[in-house]
Formats: C-alpha cells, sequence, structure tokens
C-alpha cells in the first residue's frame, strides 16, 4: 500500500522526502513497482512539478541505482558539458580538444543517442580506428596524458534512468521539467565530473522550444549540480536554424576539423567560444568569460585545438592523419545538389525539418541496433542572411543513392528553406547565463 | 501510437471525441493498450477531469463493452435506485416494496459490494432459501407478476468497469468525479431501467464527504443519464451518524421488517419517503414529491409494503413467514452490550468508525470469495440527541464470540460515540435535490 499513498501524495501536491522518492525510484528498478504504478505516479509529476530539494532526491535516486564512474585518478578539475540536443550539434568534436589545449581538463561520457542525426559516439566512430569502448584505466591514463578523452556511456549509468525513460516514453510523460532535468543530471553526475556547462537550446529545433521552458529547464539542472556541491553553468542558446553547416556523422567532423582550423561557420566558432570559456572559467583557469573567449578563440587561430585533436585520436587508437586529410573519412557515394526555386536571402531554415531531411537521408538509424551510414548528411551551403540564386545549390545531399531516400529529403530540406526579399541578421545565437548566482542576459 | 497521442491529448486539456475514448475503453478491455498507459491516461483525466459530453462517451463505452441487460419484457416504467454507499444503509430493503406497493415498478439488479458491510445481495441472502440468482426470464416474469425483484448483479455488466476499477484502485485514481460517475452509471444503463433515482451521501461516512464534492457528482450523473434519454434525480443526503439502527446483514433485514411495520427509525423512514416520493414522481405515478411522500408513508402505516416485501420473498423462493417470525432469521452466538462510559447526550456518532467496528466484527467478509457471518452486526440503541447514562448500553454487538474481535471492535465503537454536555439536534439528513432542471435546497 505504501506505493500507492505516495502516488496519492504526490497527487494531492504534498512534498516527498528523500526516502519515499528513493522508495519509488528503487521499488521500480527491481522490479517491486509495476510500471502501471510508476505511469500514475509520472504522470502526477507531470502535472504537479518537483521542488528543488524534490528534484535533487530524484536525480541523487537515479545516480544511486547505477554504477557511479569514479574519476578521482584524474588529476584536476574535471569538466563536463552537455547540451540538451539540436541540429547539427559538431560542438563536442571541437569544444573538448580546445578546452584541454587551454588548460582544462576533459572527461567526457557521450552518449549514442536516437534522434535525427547520430550521437557524439557515431561522429567519432567515423574516424578510422577511433576506439570509444576501454577500461576505466585506459581511460583515466589517456585523460591525465592528454587532458581530454571522450568514450561511450554505459549503459548501466544512472540504471533507472533508461528504465524510466522507456516508461516515459509511452505514457506521455517525457516532457516535463523535472524529469528531463533529473534524467540529463544523474547521468551527468554518475559520471563524475567535478563541473559542468550546460546548452540549453531554445527555438523550433529544440526540445525545449519556449525560452521560459529552457529557463524552466536550466535553473532546475543548475540547482540540482549545486545542491550536491558541484559548479554547473547553464547557457540558453538559440537554435532556430542548424548550428554551423554539417549535419551527419563523418561530415560533421570535418565540420570539426574546418573548425579547427580557423576556416568554421560563425555560429559554431562563436558558440564554442562561449560554451569553453565557461568551462575554463568554472575549472578556474581562467579569471573572467571574457579570457575565456580570448584564449578559446587563440587557440582555434594557433591550431592548438586542432593539435590537441590529433593527440586525442592518437590516443584512442585512430588515425590521426585525418585531421591534416579528412579524405580518410568515410565518403558518401554520391553528393546531389538541392537548387534554390527563387532567388533573394535565405530568411530561415527551419531546424527540425533539415534534421527530419537527414533522418530520412539516412543519418540516424531507424533502431538502436541498425548500423548507421556514417558518410551520410546534409551540408547547408547557405544560411540565414545568405544572398541566394535561383537554381544556385543551396545545400548538398550526401547520400547512398537510394532515390526513396534522396526524393522525400529534397523535398523536405527545400521546405525547411524560406527564401524572400528580406536581407535578415542571422538569428539570436545567445540568450542567458544561468548559474547560482542568477540570470544574465546575453546578447 | 495512437494510444499515447491521446493520453497527451487529454494530458494537455483536449477534448477527446467519441471515437477516442471508445478506442481507449475498447483497447484497454481487449488488452491492446497495457496497464500503464491506462493508468497514465486515467491520471490525466483525474487532473483534467471530462466535459458533461466525455463523460456521457465515456458511460457509453463502458455500457458497450459488457452484457446490456435487455427489460423489455417487463412492462411498464421501469426505476432504480442507487446509493453511492454509507454505514447502516438498509434503504432498498425497505424502498424497493414500498415503491412498488404504491404502484412503481423496480427491477434492480444489486451488488455484492466489498465495503464496511456486505452489500443488499448479501442481506437478501440471511432471509432463508432466497435466491437471487435466476434466468432473466424468470426475474422479468416476477416484476410483471410482483412488481419488484432483486437480483445479483452479473459482472459481466459494464465489463470494462470492473478492469479499469482494479487498476484505479492501485494507482490512487478512485476519487475522480468522471470516473467515479460513469462506473456507477455504466452499471445502472446497462441494468436497463427507464429512470434512476440517486442517493449521494455526504458527510464523515460518506465517500464524498464534501458537499460541493457530492453535488458536482450528482451533476455529473444527472448529466449522463439525461444525456442519454433516462430520467434521472440526484438526491444529495447525509452520512454524519449511521442511517437507522442496524448494520449488518440479518440485522438490516429485521431492521426493514420493522420499518415496513410502522416501527423504524426517524432517519430511515424519512430517507426511504423521499427516495420513493422521487422515484414515483419520475414514473409518472404521483404528480408532486408531497403527494409521492405521503403515500409512501401510507403504505408504511397500512403495512401494504411490508405485504409486498412478503410477495417479493416469496416469488424469489425465499420463506415469507420471516416477516412474522424474524426470529427465522441468522442469529448471533452472542449479543454483547457496549456501555456508556460517561452520562450526557449523543452528540456524534462517527459513521466511519461505525462501519469499521462491524467490520472487525467480520459483517464484510475480508475478500470476494471469504463467506460472510450474515448473523454479525451493530445495533445502536442511541443515537444523537439521545439522553446517556453511565453505563447504559449505546449499542449491541452482534458477534460469533470471538474476543479478538470483540475487544478492537467494542474499542473502535466507543470512539465513534462522542457524549457531551449538548442536547443536539439530528444531524442534517437532506441538502438538494439535483435534476435537469436544476439544484433545488432540501430542508
Amino acid at each position: 500500500m505504501k506505493t500507492y499513498e505516495l502516488i496519492k501524495k504526490k497527487r494531492d501536491g504534498i512534498e516527498l522526502s528523500r526516502d519515499e522518492i528513493g522508495y519509488m525510484i528503487n521499488g521500480f528498478v527491481k522490479g517491486d513497482i509495476p510500471d502501471y504504478q510508476m505511469a500514475a505516479f509520472l504522470m502526477t509529476i507531470y502535472f504537479r512539478g518537483m521542488s528543488p530539494r524534490e528534484c535533487v532526491e530524484l536525480t541523487m535516486a537515479m545516480v544511486d541505482s547505477g554504477v557511479k564512474v569514479d574519476l578521482s585518478g584524474i588529476r584536476g578539475f574535471k569538466v563536463d558539458k552537455h547540451s540538451t540536443g539540436g541540429v547539427g550539434d559538431t560542438t563536442t568534436l571541437v569544444l573538448a580538444p580546445l578546452v584541454a589545449a587551454s588548460g582544462g581538463i576533459v572527461a567526457k561520457m557521450t552518449g549514442r543517442e536516437l534522434g535525427h542525426t547520430g550521437g557524439t559516439v557515431d561522429k567519432l566512430l567515423s574516424i578510422p580506428d577511433m576506439n570509444v569502448d576501454m577500461p576505466k584505466e585506459k581511460f583515466v591514463e589517456i585523460v591525465n596524458h592528454v587532458h581530454v578523452g571522450l568514450i561511450a556511456q554505459t549503459a548501466s549509468l544512472a540504471h533507472a534512468d533508461k528504465h524510466l525513460y522507456a516508461l516515459r516514453n509511452v505514457t506521455a510523460t517525457v516532457d516535463s521539467i523535472p524529469l528531463i532535468a533529473s534524467s540529463i543530471m544523474s547521468k551527468k553526475l554518475a559520471g563524475g565530473s567535478d563541473g559542468i556547462v550546460l546548452d540549453i537550446k531554445t527555438g523550433v529545433g529544440a526540445f525545449t522550444q519556449q525560452y521560459e521552458d529552457a529557463l524552466k529547464l536550466a535553473r532546475t539542472m543548475v540547482d540540482i549540480g549545486e545542491g550536491v556541491g558541484k559548479k554547473v553553468v547553464g547557457l540558453i542558446t538559440g537554435m532556430e536554424q542548424p548550428l554551423g553547416k554539417a549535419i551527419g556523422n563523418a561530415i560533421e567532423v570535418q565540420e570539426a576539423i574546418d573548425t579547427l582550423s580557423g576556416k568554421g561557420p560563425a555560429d559554431l566558432v562563436d558558440l564554442v567560444a562561449e560554451l569553453g570559456a565557461n568551462m575554463l572559467l568554472i575549472s578556474g583557469v581562467v579569471a573572467s568569460r571574457d579570457e575565456g573567449i580570448n584564449l578559446v578563440k587563440h587557440n582555434i587561430q594557433t591550431r592548438r585545438g586542432l593539435e590537441k585533436l590529433g593527440e586525442l585520436i592518437e590516443a584512442q587508437g585512430g588515425n590521426r592523419e585525418v585531421i591534416e586529410n579528412p579524405g580518410l573519412l568515410p565518403q558518401p557515394r554520391v553528393k546531389i545538389e538541392v537548387e534554390a526555386a527563387c532567388s533573394g536571402y535565405v530568411e530561415k531554415i527551419n531546424a527540425l525539418d533539415v534534421g527530419l531531411a537527414s533522418k530520412i537521408l539516412g543519418a540516424g538509424g531507424k533502431t538502436k541496433d541498425e548500423p548507421i551510414d556514417l558518410s551520410i548528411g546534409i551540408y547547408l551551403n547557405k544560411k540565414v542572411g545568405d544572398p541566394v540564386r535561383k537554381g544556385e545549390p543551396v545545400a548538398v545531399l550526401y547520400s547512398d543513392g537510394d532515390k526513396n531516400k534522396i526524393n522525400p529529403a529534397r523535398e523536405r530540406l527545400l521546405n525547411a528553406y524560406i527564401i524572400g526579399p528580406a536581407r535578415l541578421d542571422p538569428p539570436r545565437l545567445f540568450y542567458a547565463r544561468v548559474s547560482k548566482e542568477g540570470v544574465e542576459e546575453l546578447q
């Protein structure tokens, strides 16, 4: 009867204690609490929300449900970054080497997500011979040596989350701020970092499309992290159009190499500089955000970040020649230009539609076990504000040649582009910085 | 994915169509929709409520999920009564014969409920040789001949309700007005009557303890019934203290016989007269409530109701001598007097505690299959407003002699009685009458 009473208590808006939340999570993981009671409980959380304290307790109950990674063998302050996801988000591949090159330490476990495109693990696997699974000791050794390591997240991290997510996914309880926040933070906290910079996307291609929701999510996650003694900063950033120009796996590695070579798209460079500056700031490497931004940009110009990516690839068994010769990456069977139907300026690119187009092409894989063709993707020649002539290619599809995929993907992509007479500024990239000190608006 | 979308739709406060509600109920009954999705769906209904139209659709989907009883073989307007339950509610046994004796037709299917005490079926079964299970044809014949019949409800009536209730019971979704209303009304509508008088209890011994909730429940049920062309009236009545003086099975049959002999407790007589008058009014037998009340009371005085109970018992195979010789009913092994601990007036009797005391004694049975000792019960010598002297018995326990039951039952019963210096009026019995015309306050 205890489970029943806890569902009722939460349903009636009464705050639950640490023990009560632990009872629900442990009971569910052990199979003592059936799915139907957990589903009802999740729906009460959807409607009633959770207090900051409850969010911390829920997160820690989830952390305690699985393996916790002990990174104490790594010397120094370990800083992590998490993005709530978006379209064409190459950030990690650029950011991690740059932060390491700038004096930070990045020991990052990364997901193989199901979504529009593959996760960071899939992008890494498009580098020949790259190894993302290794014993912890090896990982610790690499990070101590290179100051950066990127490996695949084990499923047993925050064990409860996997089961809870599966249930949320079929009971319309995914889009609940406390449940999203505890899901993300439980994995980050189990991952053993000392500080975390969160990149919370807002806009049409993002999970939290409304700014107010993104802000609430950011605050909840910062509260959770600070509540357990971690340094956490949340940046709310725009996802009105895809970030950078590449969407896919190998194609995003190529873009990362370009960016670390000083030839990156402006929005990707700016985002990496802002995220990197905050990571360096909470690591104590720099004294101000401005100092951090300058340091990161300097390490792009000097190619120290690119050099660090090479070291990382080599340490993890990959072929570091790829940074000088990106032709070693998987190449698509065909590249198909998508031509503008009219002349004018790009006024808008719907990030969600671009993501769906890349999914149609096959960049994402339909199930967890289906192998992904890592060469597939989309390259955007034109972004918001760019002039375009009728017949000029706005984008290039990297395809396996299957017309049943190409045609609908092309159609979806053309739908994503709004071309009109107005020369607009690129959409806003930075909205706010959320820390335990409060919310600071960013320009 | 359709189930997911319907959960989300209801979660977001969007009204569901008839087809959508039918899809959920049918899918659940067929086993296509798993318990965890139904649990989430029920919780969205708890939080979002349902529009009057949705309540009708839900009720009818539940009616359609099971067997519908065709009572068209019964001539005339068939009127039914339903009580939302309380403690010591002998009403049906008094009311049904009186309405029949007054010119109405009562073909009632009644439940074997799990609760503080047995259901009406258990009370009927304490009459020697009484038969409550028979083919429909036999039931129709009895009602056409005697104008009243009382049989056990089959489980296949409103099939969905049984499964939904089991799930609601473990997911804290029982106390939702649309779910309660559709559960009750689906069984009533499947039962085939033309008109229904609902007795919705409010007060400490009732399901809807607050008047506002009782009113909302009454309105919802009246709307559902009228929405499908039935005549429905809801009476909101008080359950501050137990109704009448008897709680149990055989003991309540005894009380019914006493009441039909003109020796009934005032509150039971008044409630029966009010319910009966409304049943006769919607049946078109009388032109006003006052006329109905007078007719019912007249048929108590003339013992025509008692005579009708005798006919009913005989028609259903029972020994009609019981109405003249109640000693034929099961008698308890021992009767134990519960003595007042102080002198004064009865200021309050907590109906819930009295119900629990009778349950402790064994009047209810713990599971559906455990046989009930029909002789067990409680007789209340004293009710609110009665003077009492220290040492005088306030109540009598009808017991099987088991001290492990007697002692805690006695304690619970003494707790139920508040004896003090104030001579109070009996608590309010009538609150309101709800019909399609609106809400009328009752005195």
